[in-house]
């Protein structure tokens, strides 16, 4: 069996930071200690480095078909750049089609994704066509398959959207079995009607894609998805909350001993509806649903975070090059919506968060990796590091300063939306299962390394 | 250096949860291993066992000065039946006297516990005086006596209670020095109406304790303390909160992206107001201040920690035997308030929480040690298992089942509030400082055993 | 001119109480004075009577054709039953056929009414089925129709419910021409869901009527409905309110400067949920929807209105014979919906709420007749005693006593709800546009005596 | 019996709003009609006026004694001025004086008012020394006196301010007599503190008075005084709220079913805290407590009072002259707090509301008239035109616009705090008890004219 230690670093994870020697044996962790007397094959000095567990990214869209067209990455083009920022496991949508059953979906994302993806990868079931079939495939989906997390979407009527009658029915299904229940939380109908208002007013910039799409509309959705959770009792996640409005809705959930585990995206904690002002078509990069907010809304994601009611950062990795964005010029309907981020994530949570202090250590590891790790049933093979845990270890140097771009980055997009950003320290190393997957920005895995996670059932937190 | 190896334990942090040996050099864990290939001076195996970090009980009050009489239990007689049970740490409050220094008091509580301690130990300072004189002792007792928490009363007028005024000022000096406030929050003035009212109509039973201290007297205190601290950016605690109308007031803050620090005590997760009816004078067992509630406060609670709003788990324990509670048998102004708790806290926890599925193992690690740690800055050094850290290690059987019994229990009370309750789960061995305090029910440490723990400025979390 | 002359009553409106005489001209009334010396061609002495404006019943459905049966009093029965109680004038829903137009819904209501009713009326134009051509047709029914209130079902899915989309553009449509959307507020998804789960599992009792639709769901579409009126900036009533969930979703929209208007129904303030316990088939005579509530919502809507956060008080008069109702008995989902209320209702509220001290004169003016008025653009036609308004009084004698029963009420409908019930305080006499309708029990007017009421677009109040 | 006939105006009550001729008979209403053929000492043609019931003030303070000197208004000067705006009532304060009884206060008060004042009166007692003796005075000062309502002071510690403690006890023996409480609600302790520090760190500028009066320390006071108010089952008034967050506890308070009486004043409708930004010292005419807020303040004021969570629109009418301010030019402490309104309230309140469309004419009414007589006992002798109540009546003419400035106005003040201001609509007449006072801006009447109001026990409404 392999084995690699690594000196002096300092281990944290979402409890603990101290300084020690970890000792990997084949793909997990072997032994912690002050000063490890052992010997191993290869030796890494982490004298001054942060050991972080390896990032999870609970929200990407791997060569999604959207609008005719299909975002850019692909599992191991995304996956890889993924590595390379830190991130060692991703949770990818496999989206049923109107039609199709939630196997066929599965099977097709296991097409796109097996013998492709470089990182470690799991999928969350999106049920956009729910119905008694549809019903049955769930308990062989969370057991079988080893799925246990189901998206809905109330918004994208007629194509995604599911109605409140079938949200229950779904929610009922997956409680039994142990699932979890996670949603897009826009309505639809309410979004719709803006939309047709604005393009009836020869309303199409893009700048009216996000006043089509307003907080109350996503916090309305949330709140009565918040409704159908506590009455069906099935556990249930936010994805990509954006919003104080919808942070009202969990707080107020809280009053009736409710518990709402809720992601946003690094997007949202970063960059504002500013962006939808920007010259010419340059906003179009950051169309995206729900759309950019305002600055309160970060202010309100940031402090979520510290009083425990944020739960993961994640991106909704959904990249599409210009050429793409170039189809809704002349009318923000057409845009495809979407934009990358999974490589500068973990990067950027560090670097914003903890080095400006919004957020310690600890929170940050939470945020970045155990939070999704527990709530998904990856933990504790995945979002720590302790005895026995997969070896997904991020060596990272908080001294290092360097810029963003994309001439430099790993993803397959022609753009970045943090182009130019200066960010304070760096992913020096990114071990996943024991692996030295990339040092100092070379990759030494490819194509097919990454492993599909089976997730058992959940247990309640 | 003396050394001690526990095997084949299932290792519990508030984050982790795994399999391993744990390696003990002189005070702290030296190493971590599935399975270590060292020798120790001794070897205890704990095999089907849990390893908890050693319980810390953020409220005790050994020795108190109460009307006329002390609370029964010694630091030496407190602290030894908290290792018993699995409490490792207690902090006490040094109480000002009206006209006395803070450093005074403080220097009178080292009289009391030095020497005299079995476990470890640290001190609140209750500010009970506040005025120009004790503001300017404040900077001292962070830097030098290594005291950074403080607490007021917003109770008892006339003798603890200070205002509103001082309050602030009092949060103003701390927050500057990287201290915390913390608050019994009850109005006092409303407090004294109900009682003097009370006596008026001749209403003198014990009940009225409780009828003079609804729970809006609390929430309404809490409320004004938590607009103070956000006015004045100090970090604040709630300490014994007991009610859900408090936790609505700590929701309610959330919303201006505040976060409020919350203990309960074990009582209030336990025990409900229906003990004031018990027959005869026995209900003053738990005349407390503020008194047990109702049973939809007892749910609040519970899923407060799970929803992350609670942080901590203490007992307020402040026993007095039969004899002295005597005082107010035609008066319940005359109790002395106050019930003990510190020895069965940490396994009533374990069973009422873990043991019945309404905490997960994390969770229970959390409450029952690493929120206080963290909060109070004993962490890394208490509050978890890890290298470096101090090896507080309880050694856990979950599968014994104990009945709770004054004729046993170790507290210096003649009674105990959970008398006869069946408690799955029991603490087997209690390792302090790398010692075998506790093993089997039998102490191993005696009178002067625990040390004094100076705490150092908060850093924001 | 016909002359009629109230001698010594004590005039009560929404503001004012006191004593005087009161002389109608033809329609209107002419003269108030603390003494009129003029001479009419008939005297009424009403001395230690109040005079009341007539009451209006702004929810009734006469004739209503549901489940295959209609609803068994007719414009004829219904609105003279109401004279006898003291409601003057009533507004009655014309449904919109799914396939058919606004236009036509509302011809066939006047083909019912005309010529048939005895007291004044108005409609509300349901819309049940939204569409462009729909849409067209909304200035029409408010300038040309005088119909300023549009009625919609979140209910009823398939059959009468519209969706979000549709209901924002009604809202747009409505708010751009001075009209009011008043809403029957439950999820009708999910209330299709209980159904189907309790059809299921065998619950076809009728007490699964009333569970299949709780509080929460009528909460939940209330708060989506009143974010769609802030968002459109429609003004807004909500029918039929039962609970204090509701109540709620309209105190959380003061928060951001929004007022909502409310109405509730007389039963929902009088009965509650323990009617679904009656033994036998008892309990289907209140198998209505939204189904009857607790005490608890029962103190929340009479608060409501001293809060002046209710604004109206109706019945949902839409009566079933008892053979109707047996339609349901092995299978609540065949129950036709629906109670009597319109002769009970001004006596019941003045009995219960004055005589009991719940609310004042004033307001049982307001809540009885004023409130509609105003909000439907009745007034000041209606809903006052002011020289120039209609002479729509009711004299009441606060001080008779009497008993409600099916034997003696005059509703085309064979139980009374309120069967049994001892009621302080009678309608003496009732007036309606200068005429004596009723006196001591005796109807003087018949059928086609009721006209039709056009009503303007609204003034915001 | 002198008669008066006001022909063609348009009567507006808080509820009604018609044509009518009115006959007044002595000092009250006789008769209204639509034409009335009577013979009349003296007729009024009021065509193309309102007929509004004469406004009432309920916050007024003539010769009131602070920080040295006196407010500028006797009630001579103060009344008579009011009555040029259209203010026929006013309430003031008697204010205890530490050490002395109520009944003194008030005696003290008579002799300022009775023989001086010109329009009539009524007293709040302002209790700020409340103890054993004054707590028995209380029936009598109800009862003997006329005087239901009593005032408390949440701020001015050592001077003015009494605690919980005596605040529950006012409560309790004021609701057992049938009265009400009303109250300054700012916390004293926190406004102290912040003084403190202002004065501390030499911020002596005028702006500091409005930063030390921060709206969360009036909102903290606010919702701790419902909490005493809910306890104690005593009706409760909230005297000039300004904020915003104050009326969040209004609305919070609803959710517990309970009605908060709120009065706000015309200054804190129309103007804002850039006030304090001015040039020089020119914003110490508008240094008042609590200061003027924010523009969204306003906006949430203006929403309450059509939400009916506002119930009266006063002044805290307290002028000092440009002299008395100069007292504080370098310490913002010494400047007296207070500002002139009691003559510009009525025609503002009509000009920003009516006419601009933010309240309606029956709104209006009732904020500066019905609202306040109601809760405090006048009605239905003030507070509406209607048979039998006083003939307190304001003609006037909306068409005609001027402008305020100090060289016009009658208060005995030398500036105007809405110098400038262009006023749409302007009380043409004043007629009180029956008699012309003021027609078109002449005086006929003189000092002593006003009679004291005595005022029942509040009925609860």
């Amino acid at each position: 069996m392999s084995s690699l230690l690594i000196r002096n670093g300092t281990v944290v994870t979402a409890t603990d930071h101290y300084q020690a020697d970890v000792c990997i044996e084949g793909e997990t962790v072997s032994m912690i200690g002050a000063t490890l007397d052992v010997v191993a094959e290869r030796e890494i000095d982490a004298t001054g480095c942060y050991l972080f567990p390896g990032g999870i990214d609970a929200h990407t869209h791997m060569e999604l078909p959207v609008m005719g067209t299909r975002s850019s990455d692909t599992f191991e083009t995304g996956t890889l750049a993924g590595l390379h920022g830190g991130t060692t496991t991703i949770i990818d949508f496999a989206n049923q089609s109107r039609g199709g059953t939630l196997e066929a979906a599965i099977q097709e994302w296991h097409r796109k994704a097996d013998d492709n993806a470089v990182c470690d990868y799991a999928f969350h079931c999106a049920v956009t066509d729910f119905n008694a079939d549809s019903r049955k495939e769930i308990p062989n989906i969370i057991h079988d398959h080893g799925i246990n997390s189901f998206k809905i979407f109330m918004a994208y009527k007629d194509t995604l959207m599911i109605d409140d009658l079938q949200i229950h029915q779904l929610m009922e299904e997956v409680a039994e079995h142990g699932g979890i229940v996670t949603a897009h939380t826009e309505n639809g109908d309410m979004i719709e009607r803006n939309i047709h208002n604005n393009l009836a007013a020869g309303n199409k910039a893009l700048k009216y894609h996000a006043l089509s799409r307003p907080a109350y509309c996503e916090a309305e959705a949330a709140g009565r998805a918040i409704d159908m959770a506590y009455e069906t009792g099935c556990p249930f996640y936010i994805v990509h909350t954006t919003c104080e409005e919808t942070l009202e809705m969990v707080k107020a959930a809280t009053l009736r001993n409710q518990k709402v585990h809720v992601e946003t995206c690094i997007q949202y904690l970063l960059l504002d509806e500013s962006w939808y002002s920007k010259e010419g078509f340059e906003g179009a990069k950051m169309v995206i649903s729900p759309p950019l907010r305002k600055r309160k809304d970060q202010e309100a994601l940031w402090a979520g975070m510290n009083q425990n009611l944020v739960h993961h950062v994640a991106t909704d990795h959904c990249p599409f090059c210009l050429a793409q964005k170039e189809a809704g010029r002349e009318d923000f309907t057409k845009i495809p919506n979407g934009a990358p981020g999974v490589e500068n994530r973990f990067e950027l949570l560090f670097s914003e968060g903890v080095a400006k202090g919004r957020i310690g250590l600890n929170k940050f590891v939470e945020m970045s990796s155990t939070g999704a790790a527990k709530i998904f049933g990856l933990f504790p093979r995945k979002g720590t590091i302790a005895v026995g845990s997969d070896a997904d270890i991020v060596i990272f140097d908080p001294e290092i300063q360097h810029t963003i771009s994309a001439d430099s980055h790993h993803m397959n997009v022609d753009y970045n939306p943090y182009e130019g950003w200066q960010v304070q320290g760096k992913t020096r190393t990114t071990i996943l299962r024991g692996t030295v997957a990339i040092d100092e920005g070379e990759a030494l895995v490819s194509r097919g390394f990454g492993e599909y996670l089976k997730r058992p059932p959940r247990n309640s937190i």
